[in-house]
């Protein structure tokens, strides 16, 4: 199977759990979970329960028991993407090609829907702890812990707080490597060690899964920063010139453009020398650092 | 020991593990995890937690068992309160006697504190499974997973949606009592039903227990209706007339604050008949719900 056909087959697999995660009684107001599913449902990519599906079949793990773990994190990456969007914050009006949760709800909604899907996320996550095996069951709940962290103040809203102070000042390399290690690093890394974590892998393994999702979730962000500034709005589905016009510092801004192509170049080396310490059968995991450092979209 | 004793100790205990969980090396710009201990450890009450403690033992449980569960319902509560005085939500610039968060810490941190203490929570709270005993264990996870539900949009996230919703409309009785069992109630019956599961409780006296829990649930929620018109902003340490300005139905505005006097009194011995029927000493939780009932702050 080609590499897009299995992340389509992959990314239907977590719209379908989703679709039925959503697919119960609310005992909540309409509005709320409309916005809920407003922003789960717009069209995502779905790269990290791909990441996080492919890294636990590549791994010889049981596909099935990452899944909760999988729409987990897209909820968790969909409840930042409507914070981050807000008004007090970055202030966009289009996401994913359409307007944004509070241009449609309201902003006092938007805050609701981003808490119910970061609360959502735990649920279902808890809901799917595995009790029939205790290794299975101390697998998963290992993925769960390094979720759990990566999502925190520790990982993405760290991040994102260092990316809400980095508006309007100068800040040096340091502080731009910390923002992308956690605004955008902490989930591409959790999706790939949760993967890993329930397919039971070795210390070794995880070490060198850690190195390969950390040189992809690079250079996932420094591609996001050239597409803010040379991207198809049609293609991106986000608005263009938003870092400049919040004053931001990026890789892109920081280097230039050219710059940025070379060290996607070499993040991507990096990524399979990684990849190339494990015993299995990485070639999909190789095909997608390939994705993430070309991808137009 | 005495009520008030016997909750200042539960509240220091809390106080210590949570003091223990920020006295961690963050990852993070101090300013995000100071907005977090600001709220948290601006004095609250600590009264799910306490709940949560004396149900444990009152049923015969290890309370150290449930103590990372009460410090993560701490800071789900705390996050809760920090959304819920933002400008696009009540807009409130006093809580616990102290300027609300985002007055000190501007609305996009308030915004990020409010992420991070939710997650915070479910860190700890995942942190803190244990896995000597399988028994233990399976209780503790009953427990996380009611945790999950109360705090999401079927629980308080649900009921916050409401509250806001009923802002400047006329909304009726079903209504008022939705809110009131969603944004309050959820929590406290939460609180009440963790410690019951972590002390491994009978189907029997978990049904017991939700009937307690409900009735000095909707008590405290209407004793801060009643403290919200008549009370002293030096004892509640919250701007008064708050559901006024809101023109917010609550059921002091429905029914006034005589009726409202009349249903607490009605709930304080609801909550005590649910208590009859367990065959631990409940005197405590009996105080407690007396407390809860009479309570100026």
């Amino acid at each position: 199977m080609n590499l897009k056909d299995r992340i389509n087959e992959d990314a239907a697999k977590t719209e379908k759990l989703m679709a039925q995660y959503f697919n119960r009684k609310f005992d909540a107001p309409d509005i709320v979970v409309s916005a809920m599913q407003y922003s789960l449902f717009a069209g995502g990519k779905r790269l990290r329960p791909v990441l996080m599906m492919e890294t636990c079949k590549g791994l010889g793990g049981n596909v099935d028991e990452v899944m909760p773990l999988a729409c987990a994190i897209e909820m968790i990456h969909t409840y930042s993407l409507i914070h981050d969007d807000l008004p007090a914050m970055d202030n966009d009006d289009l996401r994913r090609g359409k307007p944004t949760n509070h241009k449609v709800y309201g902003e006092n909604i938007a805050i609701l829907a981003g808490d119910a899907l970061l609360n959502y996320a735990f649920e279902v996550a808890i809901e799917g702890i595995p009790f029939q095996h205790i290794a299975v069951l101390n697998n998963y709940i290992k993925a769960l812990g390094e979720l759990s962290k990566a999502s925190g103040v520790n990982g993405m809203i760290g991040g994102q707080t260092g990316d809400i102070l980095s508006e309007e000042v100068r800040i040096d390399e340091a502080k731009m490597y910390y923002i992308i290690e956690h605004k955008t690093g902490a989930l591409i890394k959790a999706a790939v060690l949760c993967g890993a974590h329930v397919a039971g892998a070795t210390s070794q393994e995880i070490l060198a899964l850690t190195h390969y999702s950390e040189k992809i979730g690079m250079a996932f962000q420094i591609l996001d920063d050239i597409l803010d500034v040379v991207g198809d709005e049609n293609k991106t589905g986000k608005s263009s010139g938003s870092d400049e016009k919040n004053h931001k510092t990026t890789f892109v801004s920081l280097y230039g453009i050219e710059s940025a192509k070379v060290k996607l170049s070499e993040l991507e080396t990096e990524a399979n020398e990684a990849l190339a310490q494990i015993q299995y059968n990485t070639e999909f995991l190789s095909e997608i650092a390939h994705f993430i450092c070309n991808r137009d979209f």
